[in-house]
Order: C-alpha cells, then sequence, then structure tokens
C-alpha cells in the first residue's frame, strides 16, 4: 500500500508513521508537483485539500482514499472523487481549540480595547481611563453548532455567557443553553451581543447574512466570522458597519483570500482583519495525523469505524 | 447619620441610595476638596481610598467607617485610622471578573501574536504564515490565591490549565490543582508556562521575586503581574528578559505609577504595558456598591456581619 503526501509533515510524525506501520510505504513529498511521480501507484493521498485536481484523480487510478488535513473541502474535485466513491476524511474538529482560543481572545481584545491600549504603549501614553467593556454575561450566537461551536459554546459557559447554538437541525446540541435551526436564524439575532458565524461554505450558507439579518442585530453587536467568507457579502457587512446596526466586526474569512490589499476592510476602523490564522496551531498536525491513524486501523484492519468521512450531499 | 462620598458616583446608584436609605443623608461630592465642607459632621466616608490624609481623619470626629471602593490600601492612613478605631471596609472581590478577563484576555493576545497581526493589518499584509501558540493545556502558577485568583483560576480550568496555587497559609483554595504555600514558592516556579501575580503590596510580598526567582522560571514562561508593582524590582525584572530567563512579560502594575514616560518597559519587544487598568469594568461601582448596601445594612440594623472588613494586621 502507498500513502502520498503532498505537503511537509513535522519530521516527528513521519518517524512514528513508518514505525508503527511497516505495511504501508510512505512517500512524503511537500507539495502536488513533487507528488505526481507517484500518483499512478498511489491508494491514499494525504493533502490540505487545496491541491487536488481532476487531473490528479485520474492520475491514481488505485486511489482509495485522501486524507484532507483540514476541514474546507470546497477546492477539493467533487464529481471525479464521487464518480469514483473514493473516500474522503478530513480534519474536521481538530480546529476546535484554536478556533474557540480564537474567538474568546479577539472578543476579549476588542472589549478591553487593546488595539487602543497598543498605540498608547507605543506612544508611551499611560490611558487610564480608557472605558473598557466585559465578556463576562453576554449572549452569544454560534452559527454552527458543530464540534468547533460546541467547543467556543464550553469556554463561553465559562465566562457566564448565554449561548445559543445554530445549526441545520436545531436539536439540542452540548453547552447551548438554547438550541435553533438555520432556517429560524433570523428569530435570534435580535438577542445577541455577539454572533460568531462558523458556517461551512455550502449552498445553503452562501449569502446567509442579509442586510435585513444585520438591520435585526443589536447595535453594539459584535460580528465574528470564522467559518467561511462567503456567509456574507462583503458589500452587506460594509454597509451594515457605516450604518452602525452592529458595532464591530471580527473577520479572519473573506469572500476572496487573501484580503486585497486595496480591500476597505483593512482600514475600518471598526473591523478587525485575521489572515484565516483561526485554526493555526502548534498541535495541528499532531492532532490531524491522530485522526488518520485511527482511520489507517480501520482501513487496514477491516475493523471499526472511520472519524470524519467526509458526506458530498450534506457537505461537511 | 451623614455620609460623605469623595468621589463621583453613577446618577443611577445615588438615586436607588437616596431612594433606599431615608434615614442617611448623602452627601454627593466628587471629590475630597469638595468634601472637606463636611468632614466634621460626617459619619461615613466613601472614597477610592487615594485621598485620605491623616488631616482629613483629624477633621472628622465623628467618623466610624470608611468604605473604600477599591481593594488597594497602600495610600490610607493606617495610625490614625487603627487609633481611632474607625472600621474600614474595602471592594475587595468586586475585580475578580475583569481582572480574570484580562489575564485571559492578555494571555491570548501574547500566544496568538496579536500585537504582530495588528501591525500586519494597518499594513494591509496577509501575515497567514504567523506561528501562533495555544493556552489550553498550560501550567499556570497563580501567586494571590484570593478571590481573584480563584475567579482566574476557574477561567483557567475552562482552558483545560493545570492551576498552582499561592497563599499565605497555602490551604486548599477553589480552582486550584496544587496548593503551596508563599514561602515555598520557589519549589513551583519552574513548572509554571505562565506565572501570575496578583499579590497586594506588603511587608511580606515586597521584592518577593528575586532574581534566582526569574532564573528558576522556564525560559518560555510569561509572567504576569495585575497585583501590585512592587512584587519586583523593574530592574530584576528587566535582567530576567534581557537574558532570556523567561520570554515574556504583561505587566499592568509598575513599582511607580504612572509608569514615566521614559521608562524603559515601554518599548522593550517582549513586554506589554497597560495602565492598571485590569480591574476597569462598566459594572465596577454596581459591584462596589453592592458590598456597601450590604454592610450599610448591617450598620443600620446592627444585625448580621460585614462583608470586607480590612484587617491592617493581615493587610488586606
Amino acid at each position: 500500500m502507498l500513502a502520498v503526501t503532498t505537503c511537509k509533515v513535522q519530521s516527528r510524525i513521519q518517524a512514528e508513521l513508518v514505525e508503527k506501520y511497516p505495511m504501508v510505504t510512505f512517500q512524503f513529498c511537500e507539495s502536488m508537483e513533487e507528488a505526481e511521480a507517484y500518483l499512478s501507484r498511489a491508494d491514499l493521498f494525504i493533502t490540505y485539500g487545496e491541491d487536488v485536481t481532476p487531473e490528479h484523480i485520474k492520475a491514481a487510478p488505485l486511489l482509495k482514499w485522501i486524507m484532507v488535513l483540514s476541514a474546507g473541502m470546497d477546492k477539493m474535485p467533487f464529481k471525479e472523487i464521487e464518480a469514483r466513491k473514493i473516500m474522503v476524511t478530513n480534519a474536521r474538529g481538530i480546529h476546535a481549540i484554536p478556533m474557540a482560543e480564537y474567538a474568546i481572545g479577539m472578543l476579549l481584545q476588542t472589549y478591553r480595547e487593546s488595539k487602543t491600549i497598543i498605540e498608547y504603549e507605543k506612544a508611551h501614553k499611560w490611558g487610564k481611563s480608557l472605558r473598557m467593556n466585559e465578556l463576562t454575561g453576554r449572549t452569544m450566537l454560534i452559527v454552527g453548532a458543530g464540534a468547533i461551536g460546541q467547543e467556543l459554546g464550553r469556554l463561553a459557559k465559562a465566562f457566564r455567557i448565554k449561548t445559543i447554538g445554530i445549526s441545520r437541525s436545531g436539536t439540542k446540541k452540548e453547552y447551548m443553553d438554547v438550541n435553533g435551526r438555520v432556517d429560524d436564524l433570523d428569530e435570534y439575532l435580535s438577542e445577541a451581543d455577539i454572533v460568531v458565524s462558523i458556517l461551512p461554505s455550502t449552498k445553503e450558507t452562501r449569502y446567509l447574512f442579509t442586510e435585513s439579518s444585520f438591520k435585526k442585530m443589536k447595535d453594539d453587536a459584535i460580528f465574528l466570522n470564522m467559518g467561511r467568507g462567503d456567509v456574507v457579502q462583503d458589500t452587506v457587512l460594509m454597509d451594515a458597519l457605516h450604518q452602525r446596526q452592529i458595532a464591530y466586526a471580527i473577520l479572519d474569512v473573506f469572500e476572496q483570500e487573501p484580503l486585497p490589499a486595496a480591500h476597505p476592510f483593512w482600514s475600518m476602523e471598526r473591523v478587525t482583519v485575521t489572515p484565516h490564522h483561526s485554526g493555526v496551531s502548534p498541535q495541528y498536525q499532531p492532532r490531524a495525523f491522530e485522526i488518520f491513524k485511527h482511520n489507517l486501523d480501520v482501513f487496514l484492519n477491516e475493523e471499526g469505524d472511520y472519524q470524519n468521512v467526509y458526506d458530498w450531499n450534506r457537505g461537511y
């Protein structure tokens, strides 16, 4: 069995895989370009999911499984993979810890005026009279109450935050005080001090947040998007901010990434832009390969259940 | 009974006090200067504790009680108050929520490189490759495991942090995985990723952290001081940073406040200076006056126990 990586894998993890799975040949390539020579014999791709084209699928007639070390599947060649019934597993869930830390950190940074304090620090200015706000006791609408949303909900509960979890089904999710359906999103918007989108990019979520959504929000609400950028049109969000329908936007994801240097978001006073890094963590690969190893055991032993098998119909 | 304030009290709170306590005359002055005309008849001062001199005590022969809307008692005229057996109550504990939020926010800001990301944002730079660290799973040494330390410990546990609480007695404190005595502080320093000082300024805590303390710490440790500045000499901390005995210092309190504009801390790369604002919160006065009202009920009805009576011998 030949497993081909198309990205740099930490050397500690490479050594562990080679030792633990002598029946598997690992070809550790650091790019798809480098990997192309091995595709014709590959049973398994290990990729971040942004470099696989329909041609690569055709070039790999033995391919049975693609492990995507990420959660976003937007760039995967869906048709070719489904036609061949190739299993795709991903790293959904491992972003939960850094993304929940990102959200709490960015909210505290915003409520406690960190940008201004950092300016003061540069100017050697003792800005004691600056007003601060508290995160404690707020109401947080978590749009996308999956693994990441629930980890955020867990931390939010420690800050005595009321959590409203929104999911497709609206069923009871852990760490949510209230549960609602995506279709009923509008009903919950007016109650939230903080609206967090963790939605993937699917047909249903594209431009889910409309002009009318922002009109329903509190004028001191913070909108934080760490899901996918196309959940709201840039112009809609900019208008909502200009018209003070909401107070602040914390944006880690954008319709176009990298965010173009000329984009207005960069210099808007009540926007913080971060470079789609909410999921970045030194623990990223170790956690992703824990899922991979579990699935490889199932694959080799034909026993047990796979984790994180991607369902193209459901879209996650 | 005459109660004189020496600081601005929120109008909503003024109205509530006047309505609830018709038997008390409230003289709402916004400064000690303004209050001086009323001292000779005052039974009670309500102050932030930084404006009371021995002369003010002498000028108030009827004074029975001073409510300090703060926790720091460093500037109170101890001798005169004790000689007259005037009761002092303070607002110890109400800083717990904002200070715990400050600590978690600043640690996340540091681990997730917020200063650099804010620089990138200004330059419209998509800095995706920046390394991030996680707060989750660290070991936190909380030096001063009182009300604030325990609130921080509570949040830290949500981040799956191992908490070591240090107090004078070393007795078991809430949310602490390990409890130690101040006298044994040295034993715990080498284990901590994060060392938080929340100590008040007392004879025992002055310059408690020495050169040898920082040598014992991990070289990637973060030192966060939100207690009092004189727990460490500036030069000792600067040397520890220059010699890379620790990685970073987050400082909200200083030997001299406001921190002089020429002080090296302002521009040191691995230091963040904040203007003694960790306890600032819009909920500050509402929470402080909850304690005051409780104590006023005890005072008027001569029934029940006072909260937060200051003990000059213990020093808190």
